[in-house]
């Protein structure tokens, strides 16, 4: 008992000195990979910058005890900033203290909403959130996510937050863009997506190592915020007017306590829930997709304890809402981490930078962090799921291109709403009309086919229809309609079997149905019959009157059915 | 296509004289029925009583024109006022002009949403209304209406509208009822409920035939409006207290247009739906049955035109929202009524009734009135029905019991919007886990069965996985974690077949899961085959790579997958 909900009892009593090694090295690359893109996300939510430092601390400790992938990394992460940048933005102004204030709200709501769903086990939930809706939504954002940072790397403000108002702005005030900024900005990006498309290559070539030069390829961010750190500290370009991130106090985070105010909670959790949600997806796909590799299991339950856990722990010491990181996790896997005690150490590896190293933060440009954003978020960007899902299949698509546009005119929270009821709708729309066949036998044989797919016996006084779905409230019109047509066109019909095989649910709705079916073929005589029941779903049916009420009988099989009912009426 | 979207066409022109007459008697006899009724159900819905008479009118001639049910008499009903009152009491208050003219906005906005569903063919949309949620909502609703009647019944002013509040007011007021309204109420109601209870059979025990035994038990609302109006003027009870239904304009319906403010209309709009889906609901369950019952049919879609147009006509004519409704439906289809021109004398008797005898309807009391809603109230109420979900279906049980018990806290909305949305849920909850089952050879047959539940033939190098549900994005993950299960405590397996013979869909994330499950298969050197995949569900897999990644065959039947793979590995 104690184990499940504390999976670290089941590893750290196997733990010895070569893991150890293995998870030191890891958690010393972490450390220094993550640092940039904490900052950067953090700003990315409105936040200061250090906000994503306090963020990768103590939230990465929690996920270590409670988590139970062994090799996730938790943090900031672009998709979930973004989100709560626009959640916070409905509430405060940014850079004030209800705006920090509300931040906290936001960890401390989506940390109880995660750990309240871990203890219902309601990870299933993630399930409802379809392949296309989520490849759409991380598409959008990360259209928004660029759209955000392209006056930081101009050096342009910019005031408008929706997409089409602020491209006009940009458009508007492109002239008054600020050399140097720009310069640093575009230099970064520059650089960082050369490294990324060539880095690797050129590195190989160059005689390294294949992983020294993955690693290096990573550290691509690292190399930027050095170097235009040193130039902007050389040439004094803060003092020009280049937006750099300034004092940061020393010291590890201060304790917080979110405040209680009935009115801000309210108005925070939906955007609370769905952070939750889209941030667990996220986590626990990429977490299942690592575990897959190392033949290790996770368990989706406890991952939302690990997470809200990690949630909880940002709300009281001045963080934002965390999950697991893609970067990090890969960085974290690649660099060699065995258990989660690499994340433990990265996050002593964090503690020490904050505690020692913020003031060198000072002269860090903005700029350089809005370039890792926009190059980190091109990997969100899916345009090979979404031309291969607009091959595969229109309905998907559809659900796919609405949560796109949404997010894109309306924001994430539009975004990922519609698209979620819009899938669940296409579904139960497509339930709704069950697939049934009339159904003949293959001469000679016991099986029994579509007649008119196959060459098939069939008898006119006899029709055999098979039901290719559950019978639920949905579709149970749709079945009588089905069965009045048969019997409208085929006056000669004596008895109608329904052969249940694929029917694994018959609710209370269909129950109806099938009562009203029995009695409308009973006022034109004729008999209801069923066939191929499966257990549980006649055991169900054993604790309504259908049973007693309905004319015909129960058949164990179609062919039990048709050797009983298929002779000449007169026969 | 003309006759399609005007079903009159395809009647009148068949019309003779021996259904004039049928139809003339049952529109006569409908005219007298419906009178009480038309005016408690607009009290009910806080509206001037003769709002009741005009809604009765030139909506009626609209359905008639445009709906294809025979026998449907449409006009104010018992829920649709009910829903009506809690939508408009939210923006005016009862009494006011602004109260009457949100009434015109919401027949409106119902008219033009019904209409805009039929011609977008959207009928389907009943469907999602399960039969226990509509039953929990309607005895729910039944009880609701009760409490806002007994207020009339004992003439006691009651502010409060929630429910329990307005119990505590009862109580607190209740000495201080209002003696000869008590009288009138009481007394009606009992003997409502008298004749209700044994008025048919005392009356053919009398010697009466049953048809007018019928007849006269029906016309018990009738019989007590002219006894207690008799009575309070006579008395001159108006004088003494007695609350009446006084001065009403005589002459047709005023023509009136619905005034335009966006906030009301946006206010007003989700009210409209709800009234739109219910009455809907209501009115073509109801026409369904009657329809079945003289062998005739009806077209859903067409009546949402028919229903959309009553409302429409409402809408202009100083009425309120309405719908086809059982009891005038059932005295309509039991006079006879052969063709919607029973309808169409019917309203002309009201139009009468409105031009030249509303005067006599001063001394009207409205504690009458507010005993036949009491009495009509009671058929909504099915204890039989919410036993039976009980016994049958937990789940659908407890949509029906959350339908009732936020029906009567929170209001009608929340409890209809609740009920479905729980209903979907549950449903998508129970599909999440799709039933699937390993399956072996009957031996020396071609059949494929369950192993637990059959002696089977099975090769340990060989799943055979039978998968009862069709594939789609809530429970892919689960089919993931299906054979993932097994390939871990199976490891001599080599081959996986998926029976996919109940599988009709598998959507983009379903295909995304194959893959998955294909490339990890592949990684533990286990080969994946399909078999028994449906037509449509190839195509669809064409227009995929999946088909060229997997690493098995499809196959065409369960038996060919066996005799193909079945041989020991190296035999």
């Amino acid at each position: 008992m104690l184990r499940r909900y504390l999976p670290i009892l089941t590893w750290l009593p196997h733990y010895h000195r070569r893991l150890c090694g293995a998870d030191l090295l890891a958690g010393l690359i972490v450390t220094v990979m993550v640092i940039p893109q904490s900052l950067a996300y953090a700003v990315l939510a409105g936040l200061p910058a250090v906000v994503g430092l306090y963020a990768s601390l103590l939230p990465a400790l929690a996920y270590a005890l409670l988590g139970t992938s062994r090799t996730l990394a938790v943090g900031p992460v672009a998709i979930v900033a973004l989100m709560t940048g626009a959640a916070l933005s409905g509430v405060a102004t940014p850079g004030t203290s209800d705006y920090l204030q509300a931040a906290l709200v936001l960890s401390l709501l989506s940390g109880a909403i995660l750990v309240l769903m871990g203890l219902l086990r309601m990870g299933f939930v993630a399930n409802f959130l379809s392949h296309p809706v989520i490849a759409g939504f991380l598409s959008a954002s990360g259209i928004l996510i660029a759209a955000s940072q392209i006056g930081y790397l101009l050096g342009i403000e910019l005031s408008a937050r929706d997409l089409l108002p602020r491209a006009a702005e940009l458009v508007r005030h492109l002239p008054r863009f600020h050399p140097p900024t720009l310069a640093i900005g575009l230099g970064s990006l520059f650089f960082l997506l050369l490294m990324r498309q060539y880095g690797r290559e050129t590195l190989r070539r160059l005689g390294l190592s294949r992983p020294l030069a993955d690693l290096l390829t990573r550290a691509g961010p690292v190399f930027a915020v050095l170097a235009t750190t040193l130039i902007t500290w050389h040439l004094d370009l803060a003092e020009r007017g280049v937006a750099v991130i300034g004092d940061v106090p020393r010291g590890l985070p201060p304790l917080t306590l979110p405040g209680f105010d009935a009115s801000l909670w309210q108005t925070l959790l939906v955007p609370a829930l769905l952070i939750s949600v889209v941030g667990f997806v996220e986590s626990v796909s990429m977490g299942q997709m690592l575990a897959a590799r190392r033949r290790e299991r996770i368990s989706p339950n406890q991952e939302l304890i690990g997470l809200g856990g990690a949630n909880l722990a940002a709300a009281f010491t001045a963080g934002m809402p965390v999950t697991g990181g893609l970067t990090r996790t890969v960085i974290n896997f690649d660099a060699g981490a065995q258990t989660p005690l690499a994340g433990f150490f990265a996050a002593l590896g964090i503690g020490a930078v904050t505690l020692f190293l913020t003031p060198a933060l000072y002269h860090l440009p903005i700029a350089t962090l809005a370039a890792t954003i926009t190059v980190s978020i091109i990997t969100l960007i899916d345009l090979p799921m979404i031309r291969q899902t607009w091959r595969y299949s229109r309905s998907d698509f559809s659900a796919m291109a609405v949560t796109i546009f949404l997010t894109l005119v309306e924001g994430v929270e539009a975004g990922i709403i519609s698209g979620v009821a819009l899938s669940i709708g296409l579904f139960l729309y497509r339930t709704s009309r069950p697939h049934s066949a009339l159904v003949g036998r293959i001469p000679g044989t016991e099986h029994f086919r579509n007649v008119e797919r196959h060459d098939t016996e069939t008898a006119s006084h006899l029709a055999l229809l098979r039901i290719d779905e559950s019978l639920y409230f949905a579709n149970a019109r749709y079945l009588e309609d089905t069965v009045y047509d048969l019997v409208a066109t085929r006056p000669e019909l004596e008895h109608v079997v329904l052969i249940c095989s694929a029917v694994n649910l018959i609710d209370a709705s269909a129950l109806e149905s099938l009562d009203a079916i029995n009695a409308r073929l009973k006022d034109s005589l004729v008999t209801l019959h069923l066939a191929e029941v499966k257990g549980p779903v006649m055991d169900q049916l054993k604790r309504s009157d259908f049973l007693d009420d309905m004319t015909g009988r129960v058949f164990l099989s179609s062919y039990a059915a048709w050797r009983e009912l298929a002779r000449p009426p007169n026969g």
